[in-house]
């Protein structure tokens, strides 16, 4: 799994302790009135400090000029090749709304939408149904009986829900209904490969969408489905066995402690802020010896296009910071699992700083947390599936490699 | 072997002639007292002034946060996958004291240790028995014979021997009998994949192991052994061919002679320093086109953690370069297997200061010959497995890759 195959040979346990903490959208853009990026526009009093005692750089989430996802963006930063272990989009749906997918398990993302009395779809989001109109909709559907499997719909958020297919001998190699535009009718569900378990999969998709329009069929918006993202959760080693830890992870938001929960951190439960993250995390700090805590305002600013916003949400995290330091970790990683600049308004393929913070490191030069100064520290520019490499070894827990 | 299938392709014969300095644990890491790391610290003039008129970078020997041994260190530099050509700790020793194992031969190495009249182990390393002591039980040892195959002992140093099993259809996959700590009795070697040749191999480890124990058995130190990094030496490519270089190596130390003769390196015998080798390179510079040069003296320093003296090694070094840059190769390269910085006193996962100049570079801002100048380099931050390429590129070895 992890992209090195004797790390088992020089990988040992000890009691020292790693906090990561992830910046969701960390790195951000020049803003071309005047410049400086968001960690640049920001007053970071902490991280800039930290970043001057540490060995700073940028991490490649995926490939030089590959945006990733939240999934990719995290299993890299969690030592995993992400090209390798790509979580499908109905998985992240499932997890997201705090799901546990068991083997064989197929989950789609579903959007209400809306067609016309020729069944041609007009709107691809059903005028964006707000969650209390689509909430009992999603209930409807959810009693759906298909033959040989049992389909489960799960509201989420506006036109969007989650389904889950449970069943023997299906497979997630079956094509989507969206057509990904409106104009012509929903597509039905057909098997990619030809063999029989994606056949009968597809079968019991279409049996289902057709009860479903049934159902909503009498309704002047919303009265249709369209499925995405067929897949199955992946076979992910575990992160504690590889990594010699006991790992646990923090955070707000039920899709990352999902994606913790894939690789088998165990889940502490915590509050809705990150001051409430940190509490638990100072509440909780015995018990294991791998902490991931999670940051979530910075991407959303970010992904909303508001520069400032992510100004203040990056300065936000850094006034929260003290009580998290204090526990003085003997390495403390700060990452990002993808750029998120506001220039952008969406997660974009630029290198996100990262520093590593330990006795062993004593600055290089790095005078602020920024993209320009990690762009010149001691770790370089290096792949973020080698992240966990370097926290190991700053914590002293790899041995030498080879005689 | 070479990270490059279409390597053949593009590589051509030329005239041109390319030195490889090797610094041994030429990385270092700033002292906590005043930030300076070893190549800031020590004085410089002719590395610094060769840096501002070279391009500069880093190498990162494996992966990022692993540290290796010399055998990985090594081969990155000379371009092979240092994962995916691992020698074994066995296969070391034996170069470390000149021997050549042949196909199949099988290497380990050996401590003397001492036992109880319960045959548990009071001392790994038999009261660091001398060398005077050692030799003449390595030479009884030597007598051992076993069924099935010929063992022969050598002599290392101290406790420590290397031993060499010859005969048909044997494996290294065989366990190791050093328990690696005392209060217990020595392991019996076993088969690790259950196949008929370990399992063989284990029964005439465990003869050889056996009798040695009778052999030594009326001694109060020194009266069992214990065997460690059962090895092949791994198949390697022609290091001349691939790269289409007839090279040379000119090494004090046996074990880089030994590692370079692994790849087909004509060994020039030379004397015990630096200084020698010069002379030893400038009395053969005619005829070869690639020479490979090591200098020890910063390692050992290193990882003795003797800052200071691992400064004065690297001025001692600087002191030694004129009559080497006085021939002018077309191009000079001068690198490390790895870091040893002294405030580790061990090899180290840093990436290691590398320079390269040719005609073709003409200084592109670094001002001196360290970590951190180094970071900023023309040539980045890269594996060391790429480095050959670099070197042929700037020896005009390289044609166009693709039309």
């Amino acid at each position: 799994m992890i992209d090195f195959e004797y790390l088992s040979d020089i990988v040992q346990p000890t009691d020292s302790k790693i906090v990561m903490l992830v910046v969701d959208g960390l790195g951000g853009m020049p803003h071309p009135d005047h410049g400086r990026s968001e960690l640049e526009e920001a007053d970071l009093p902490n991280l800039d400090k930290l970043a001057s005692e540490s060995s700073c750089g940028l991490t490649i989430p995926v490939l030089p000029g590959v945006a990733p996802g939240s999934g990719p963006g995290h299993l890299g930063l969690f030592g995993y090749d992400p090209v390798k272990y790509l979580m499908g989009r109905g998985v992240l749906e499932a997890l997201g709304i705090g799901l546990t997918l068991g083997e064989g398990e197929i989950a789609a993302r579903g959007n209400l939408c809306t067609v016309d009395d020729q069944g041609i779809l007009t709107d691809r989001r059903a005028g964006r149904i707000p969650t209390s109109e689509s909430t009992p909709l999603a209930e409807m559907l959810d009693q759906i009986e298909v033959d040989g499997a049992q389909i489960s719909v799960y509201p989420v958020e506006g036109y969007r829900f989650a389904l889950v297919i449970k069943g023997e001998g299906l497979s997630d190699n079956v094509s989507e209904t969206d057509p990904q535009r409106t104009g012509v009718a929903p597509l039905k569900s057909q098997s990619i490969d030809g063999d029989a378990a994606s056949k009968r999969t597809a079968q019991v998709i279409n049996e289902f969408v057709a009860k479903a329009a049934e159902i909503l069929g009498g309704r002047d918006r919303a009265n249709m489905v369209m499925l995405r993202g067929f897949s199955l959760m992946p076979e992910l080693p575990s992160f504690g066995e590889q990594f010699q830890l006991n790992p646990a992870a923090i955070a707000a938001y039920p899709m990352y402690r999902g994606l913790a929960s894939t690789i088998g951190l165990k889940i502490i439960p915590t509050g809705r802020t990150f001051d409430e993250e940190v509490q638990t995390l100072r509440e909780h700090y015995e018990e294991h010896n791998f902490f991931y805590i999670h940051y979530k305002p910075a991407d959303a600013a970010g992904e909303d296009g508001d520069f400032l916003g992510k100004a203040r949400a990056l300065e936000a995290l850094d006034q929260s910071l003290p009580p998290l330091l204090e526990l003085a970790p003997d390495v403390l990683v700060v990452a990002g699992d993808h750029s998120t600049p506001a220039v952008l308004a969406a997660h974009s393929w630029h290198p996100v700083p990262v520093l590593i913070n330990s006795k062993w490191t004593h600055g290089t030069g790095s005078r602020a947390f920024s993209e320009r100064e990690c762009a010149t520290g001691a770790l370089g520019t290096f792949y973020a599936k080698h992240l966990m490499f370097q926290a190991l070894a700053h914590a002293d827990k790899l041995i030498k490699f080879g005689p």
